[in-house]
């Protein structure tokens, strides 16, 4: 096992009707932002649920944190919260949301363009308290530091790291209307976290490596439920829970990281815009076969305890592992190959050239070079 | 899944020569009082790192805070750091020590006797800060609020909560010169912790459910080579960590919880002074055939996970389930049976007396009375 140094400070409020628990997490006295998506909080109640829970306190709203979060529409909110003096943030809605809240928290005191910070971590300073309601499980943004931000100017995504929410409520109720396409993709993203931490060196963490499969068995068990009904609350909340608990460092203790197929990812989101799960969905299969030989130890104990694959030699269950890992994306409703999706040569092309470009090399083994993305994504293609 | 708030804002510092960084963790300008048991730490090495590490640091010592920690004792230390004007307390042993330590911090500056906070926690007011390092995996006292505290004079022990430790240093090293029997005693303590939240209600959470498993599953796999080998550093590491995330909160969300068998077996130790894991070994294949209607859903789905029983009828799934449990601990070197260890009938009676006078029925159901407790002794006498 690794060293390592753990601490995970949020307070996790979770359950039916606990949005009514908002005003008390939130210290007297503070002018508030309270930063929304695009407006489906209106459809789904959660909106009046905030209002409500707000009531007498001194708050400002900020509409439009869209998917993929832009730094061209985070620096207007810096720009207000600057102006009427808000102290605390409070985010409304889903990890999006909650990411670009993240670095308007870290923007508003710093005195410098928003974007430095998303590349240049080090440069933050004093960061605004904030909070969130969290409605879309997916990021696990409500128990971590992440966030990551899109430029639409330069066409480009990265992750940096932030500060912990103070608090993060989640009740399951509020995900009720989301589409289906937004619990596959985000069932999607929970599973490749959980891999990002657990695909990797064999035998550094028993504990670790069971309680990452544990993620993974139980998503596979209740994604049937989660596409098909649509109030099942403890199948939502199950759901939440892996969301949450795939990336709040809980299961990352002593143990070796890849995220290899989030950059590529990235790429792929920056480039056409396609939905952050989906896009790993695609990738994760293509870069188990490229590295089937580096990742060999951890690709044969995950098909064994996820899936059951016994029989065979150690090639076909391999084989067979990369296989199930594809049909679950299917089983969800996703397309796992990228001229599904309309992506051609052209995209792997100029993704190969931008990490070239970058010098980059990244994954467990800092192997992945412009060179080798390339050829994860032409094995998916 | 039941609503629930978690927070644990310990920080855990985690591998080898982690204690060269306790100075780091301890503010400056604080007078602290470093917290002993009975001295292993001078054998193992412990001290001297920890000297080291407070090199030029303000802080006194206090020795002899005994296994199952006694109020008495406490008492002596809570008006030294009075009169001393201590104001941070590092505690440098094992969850007793460290329980200790937490009553000491919750008493200083209480304006009455210690005792008085066991029995009614409601009355902790301000609580001096802490830390700790760690050198016996059990209790998660390192990552949790509890402590249990006894008292020589009323031959009682009550568990009560206090507050985190702001860190907790782990250097599995340390643990390289624990007696075997501390070590089973330990391991058997972990595996009933996470026994307590998750033996009650099946299909509450199906990711708690897999982590408490994966613990239980850990600690079986590891538990020959934590015996055996006397300095194998991935086998002790693997222990601390069962250990520290077997009490820290991670398993319990949302889930109902037990604790009829730490109850009862209080009771053994207070009366006997018999070590509080052994206690917990004896008493909760008891616990489970006694309630074996009760908890049928969770022993059946436990026996098949941790311990592959899947053949025959649900009873006798049920019967070779608790049996493979009591193996286990018999596999550690643990007596199971109350006449092994010296306890007869009459102390049997004595702990249903006692529960009976006090008025009290606990466990999931609340309702483990003085006489449930009494027939679950005598399945193991």
């Amino acid at each position: 096992m690794e060293n390592f140094i753990f601490r995970n400070p949020t307070k996790l409020i979770f359950g039916k009707g606990m949005i009514a628990r908002l005003s008390k997490e939130i210290p007297e006295g503070r002018k508030i932002m309270v930063t929304f998506g695009g407006g489906s909080v209106k459809k789904n109640g959660v909106y009046d649920q905030v209002v409500e829970a707000l009531r007498g306190r001194d708050y400002i709203e900020f509409w439009g944190i869209e998917p993929n979060p832009k730094v061209e529409t985070l620096r207007k909110a810096i720009e207000i919260c600057r102006r009427e003096g808000v102290d605390f943030l409070l985010s409304v809605g889903g990890g999006s949301v909650l990411d670009g809240t993240k670095l308007i928290a870290a923007a508003v005191r710093y005195d410098g363009d928003a974007w430095d910070l998303v590349l240049d971590n080090s440069r933050i300073g004093e960061i605004l308290p904030f909070g969130d309601v969290m409605t879309l499980p997916a990021t696990a943004s409500e128990m971590n530091r992440n966030a990551v931000i899109s430029s639409i100017e330069t066409k480009e995504k990265f992750g940096m790291k932030v500060d912990y929410p103070r608090f993060s409520i989640l009740d399951p109720q509020t995900t009720f209307t989301l589409p289906v396409y937004q619990r596959a993709a985000g069932m999607a993203d929970t599973f490749i976290h959980v891999m990002e931490q657990y695909m990797t060196v064999a035998g550094q963490s028993p504990l670790m490596d069971r309680w990452s499969e544990g993620i993974l068995q139980t998503l596979v068990e209740i994604a049937p439920k989660v596409l098909e009904s649509e109030n099942d609350y403890d199948s939502m909340a199950n759901y939440m829970m892996c969301a949450t608990m795939g990336l709040n460092g809980f299961i990352a203790m002593g143990v070796t990281e890849d995220w290899a197929t989030h950059q590529i990812g990235h790429e792929l989101t920056a480039i056409h815009g396609l939905t952050h799960g989906h896009t790993l969905a695609i990738v994760f299969p293509g870069l188990l076969k490229v590295l089937r030989e580096q990742k060999k130890g951890k690709i044969l104990q995950y098909g064994e305890r996820v899936w059951g694959i016994t029989g065979g030699t150690e090639d076909e269950r391999i084989d067979r592992t990369i296989d199930a890992t594809e049909k679950f994306f299917r089983s969800l409703g996703l397309q796992t190959r990228l001229h599904e999706v309309g992506i051609g040569e052209d995209t792997i092309l100029e993704i190969e050239r931008r990490f070239n470009e970058r010098g980059v090399a990244f994954g467990e083994g800092a192997n992945v070079t412009g060179t080798v993305a390339r050829k994860i994504l032409e094995a998916v293609r």
